[in-house]
């Protein structure tokens, strides 16, 4: 018999392998979020299973297919609270009941408007013990881009950023070309495929021909990975305000994109890609509508991969939720471009970031930093 | 009976213990080396010691004090060739040889001309086994100061520089103070003690009344060590090619200080700080030239407090040892100062740098960056 400690620390251990699980979703759920689900009786780990695309089934249903009548009266780890409605696969929460499992661990609830809670009652009408919040924190994390769609309307938004030690992106000519080394690029390549959106300006894709493509032999991942990367490109979406990419642009031969534009409809594209109207002023995209008619269209994280305009708007906007800056241990002189185009005049305006982790890649460093509130608008 | 390979852990074991010991007089050594000392006999520590300061004993003379009898037939570990010259104070060699030492194991030679292996010599002709070598690169590390003077007769230059995260120094109004916090401040603090020489210019010392003093309460050190820190301050020097800066300035105020100006001897201070007449041009002194002359002063260690036309110089001049580049969490915007003053037009002159740590402080990052040969002059 355990005592409710040691039943704490049992769960949250097969909670880490759930966590582990759902893991292997992080290239191809989108627009659902990465689940995953260990099933376990008497002690053992009887059936596991991952969500792996959107229509394909839950992680529940491929545990509990693994489990068969080892399910009957165990416990069900998984990462988000089983669904009860019906999606496009029949809802978690009967599938759970159907099988006859005695207990359900969630480590969190789906904030899902149409699951909130409802997963988990379902469950304890049927008699089933619930529980929800192991390891929660780490399930966040792993989908901080759905629950903030979720709870917010809005996409999370990682800005990339490339700069020198001395904070700059390019040399004033424009002259730009690998500024980090090839360790850098692939976690680049890695941040791209995770990714819903990757989106960029009219000046990065004229200035630098850029494609922002996911390239798998850049992405330093196994096969197995590597193979689901590619089966889901992240969408490329370029703000061009005023149209001003012509259609044989290198970004446009390079796949599918969206287009988002001010420009009036019988001005777009004739036989190019699509176009999302998107109101602004001066030619300029309103940045916060298109983050809330991307997140409309299913779309959890953005990477922004832009210069210093476009990302400095975002970041005025007080729009993005974590920078990813890669510093490469260079001077690019003080002639050379800032990092984000935003003037400042005063040291009070100065918006404040928490880094929360600083790491080698390759040669170059990582530095990962958060917005504080006060730096939102 | 031990086999060489475990005699060879065995030194290694002991040399550590000597480097510990000569890390103490990390503040107090000037111009002289740190260097610290471990007598075993029968695999007992039976003495140590460390310099503490010029004029007063070396390490070996403590160690063998404290050793006493079980000196004889010992085996000594020193973490520089014990010295073999009359300064102001006698030749180790001729101690450890006095006192009947049957081993010497130096980290690694002294550079010193006056010492250049005839230490280990004298004591070889002694009849005592010796050895160098042993965690020769921690030893070096030690010492970078005093070996950059004795192998190329300048002080080893650490640029400090504080910085947002975009890379920018201060507004553009010039005000700058507090971007980092009470833990990186007090490393600066820790920085300064440990100098031989707190350079700054005259830009820094008007624009924010800057003493550049060192002060013990912001130390962060045991009484033991800030007590150690506070009885040698380092000599402040302030680079003033034209001398802006009035007498009246806290700077002066706060001690002694010496005066790096091309101004000519009459036109000088009249009661003021020393002046040292460096050639320069245009009213800026030759910064090398000055290094020679602090080196020659037995300057080991500078470190240079400055604003980026200053730092810039040195930078640009190929003068910079190491920069340590504090990293607050903040963004000061494009229109703020930059991090140094360094127009470059093309990347191929973009200076390399190795980025060989990173670490938190506070809630600030210290970045430890080395230039890379192609960046020298």
């Amino acid at each position: 018999m355990t005592t409710p400690a040691e039943q704490a620390i049992l769960d949250a251990h097969y909670m880490a392998r759930a966590l582990e699980l759902a893991r292997k979703g992080h290239y191809t759920t989108h627009p659902n979020p990465r689940v995953g689900c260990v099933i376990v009786q008497g002690g053992q780990i009887v059936g596991e299973g991952w969500h792996e695309r959107a229509g394909e089934p839950h992680a529940e249903v491929h545990a509990l297919r693994a489990a068969g009548e080892f399910a009957r009266g165990a416990t069900a780890y998984v990462t988000l609270e089983p669904c009860s409605h019906h999606g496009r696969t029949p809802p978690c929460a009967d599938a759970l009941v159907n099988a006859g499992v005695a207990r359900v661990v969630a480590a969190m609830q789906d904030p899902n408007p149409e699951v909130a809670g409802r997963g988990l009652q379902r469950l304890a009408q049927a008699g089933i013990a619930t529980e929800s919040g192991v390891l929660e924190g780490e399930a966040r994390k792993l989908n901080q881009g759905f629950l903030k769609r979720m709870e917010h309307g809005l996409p999370f938004v990682r800005v990339k950023l490339a700069m020198s030690l001395d904070g700059r992106t390019a040399m004033e000519s424009g002259e730009s070309q690998w500024i980090t080394g090839p360790a850098a690029r692939s976690a680049v390549q890695r941040l791209r495929a995770q990714a819903s959106v990757v989106l960029t300006g009219a000046d990065t894709v004229l200035a630098d021909n850029a494609r922002l493509t996911v390239r798998a032999d850049e992405l330093g991942l196994d096969t197995e990975q590597t193979a689901l990367a590619m089966s889901r490109p992240p969408l490329r979406v370029l703000v061009d305000g005023r149209l001003r990419v012509p259609l044989d642009a290198p970004f446009f031969k390079a796949g599918p994109a969206l287009v988002a534009t001010c420009v009036a409809v019988e001005e777009q594209y004739a036989n190019g890609p699509e176009c999302l109207i998107v109101p602004g002023y001066d030619g300029q995209v309103d940045l916060r509508q298109l983050l809330v008619e991307l997140a409309a269209r299913g779309v959890n994280e953005v990477l922004v991969e832009a210069g210093p305009r476009l990302a400095g708007a975002f970041a005025q906007l007080g729009l993005v939720d974590e920078f990813q800056i890669f510093i490469a241990g260079k001077f690019l002189g003080s002639s050379a471009r800032p990092l984000l185009d935003w003037p400042l005049a005063q040291m009070k305006d100065a918006p404040e970031l928490k880094i929360i982790e600083i790491r080698a890649v390759g040669d170059d460093w990582r530095v990962i930093a958060i917005p504080l509130p006060a730096a939102s608008v």
